[in-house]
């Protein structure tokens, strides 16, 4: 079976879940965070060298307060709950605002937890237009456009998974995301089943890579 | 019935069908000017405002020769073809190259054909670093990154149908792509059928609209 180097992660649909359950929509986030931990489990364990989650989103933060201090609140418990595991951890997203939240400062240069291993990058308070702006401000206009990027210690990436139904990339790496292949998943990202990332493993095993040539 | 303001195409699974048909790969290219301006007629009549095909891309031209010449006859040929339409026609692509087609020259520059209407861009010899390469010049930091880009002339995209399979963007306008909604269908490209942009508009339909939000 042929692995993905670089899964990235949409968990979508908290808000929707919530709903669902008769609760009100803030109240969603706090059911991915375990989901979260799983995932991380079973992309190490099957070999994956770097995995992305989408925390939230500049974009993210015009939703009203109660729901922008719920997502806030659980990416921080996230990045926490990771850095108790083995993992490069990154944090990528525009750290000159105030909706960046003070406590994940300290994991804005990668660092290693335990013993290291795969590499962790979580976006928060990420933007495109934040990502791409760094191209206006370089030097050399030779130098590839993945290392000019504010992202830039971010890789490629393979295979982006959503969950919650949605078939788009609202935002998620544009450049990163260039060749990636799209596996879209109904469930809401709090019903996260692992049968749900096997069954993108495979898919993706079946998918040819040409990079676009 | 919702409808997408700009339909972006990428019609793709044309190598495919020739050798299923048991011609060679080049083969398939002719086969796909037919569907092109059916769909042409079929968002015009939709009321869609642009519409944007996915001609050749700079990453395509490394194929071999035969294919390269094949595909890059079949764009010229469906331009010229959509010129003679009711069509605000621009040709968009890295026009300083070897692989671009001169007698698609005239068209880099939007211009109305007929009695104009739709907005028409074709993709040739595009490449989405080539066209990301461009923030790279830019004198004003704080404009908007869509006016910057060398395909500045061509709108945010809605919805992306995809014929042949695949789920993936292949270095298709990365920003204009941000928020589109993305439809795949099985079928490779030369077996266009008016169903499947049915399907795609009644889908597209029934997705809700947050531009990230």
């Amino acid at each position: 079976m042929r692995i993905p180097n670089h899964v990235g992660i949409i968990p979508d649909g908290n808000r929707r879940w919530a709903v669902d359950k008769g609760l009100s929509k803030e109240n969603g986030y706090i059911s991915g965070i375990d989901p979260g931990l799983e995932l991380f489990t079973l992309c190490k364990n099957a070999g994956i060298k770097e995995v992305t989650y989408y925390g939230f989103t500049v974009d993210n933060t015009k939703r009203p307060a109660e729901q922008r201090k719920a997502f806030t609140e659980a990416c921080i418990n996230a990045v926490k709950i990771l850095s108790n595991q083995d993992a490069e951890l990154l944090v990528v997203g525009n750290t000159k605002s105030d909706m960046f939240p003070q406590e994940l400062m300290p994991y804005t240069v990668r660092k290693t937890f335990g013993n290291g291993g795969m590499k962790v990058n979580f976006l928060v308070n990420y933007s495109w237009k934040w990502d791409l702006d760094h191209l206006k401000e370089v030097k050399s206009r030779s130098n590839n456009i993945n290392n000019q990027i504010q992202s830039y210690d971010v890789s490629r990436v393979d295979l982006i998974i959503r969950w919650g139904g949605r078939r788009r990339l609202s935002g998620f790496l544009p450049v990163q995301s260039i060749y990636s292949d799209f596996y879209v998943i109904d469930e809401y990202w709090p019903d996260f089943k692992p049968e749900h990332f096997y069954n993108a493993l495979s898919w993706y095993s079946d998918q040819d890579v040409t990079l676009g040539g």
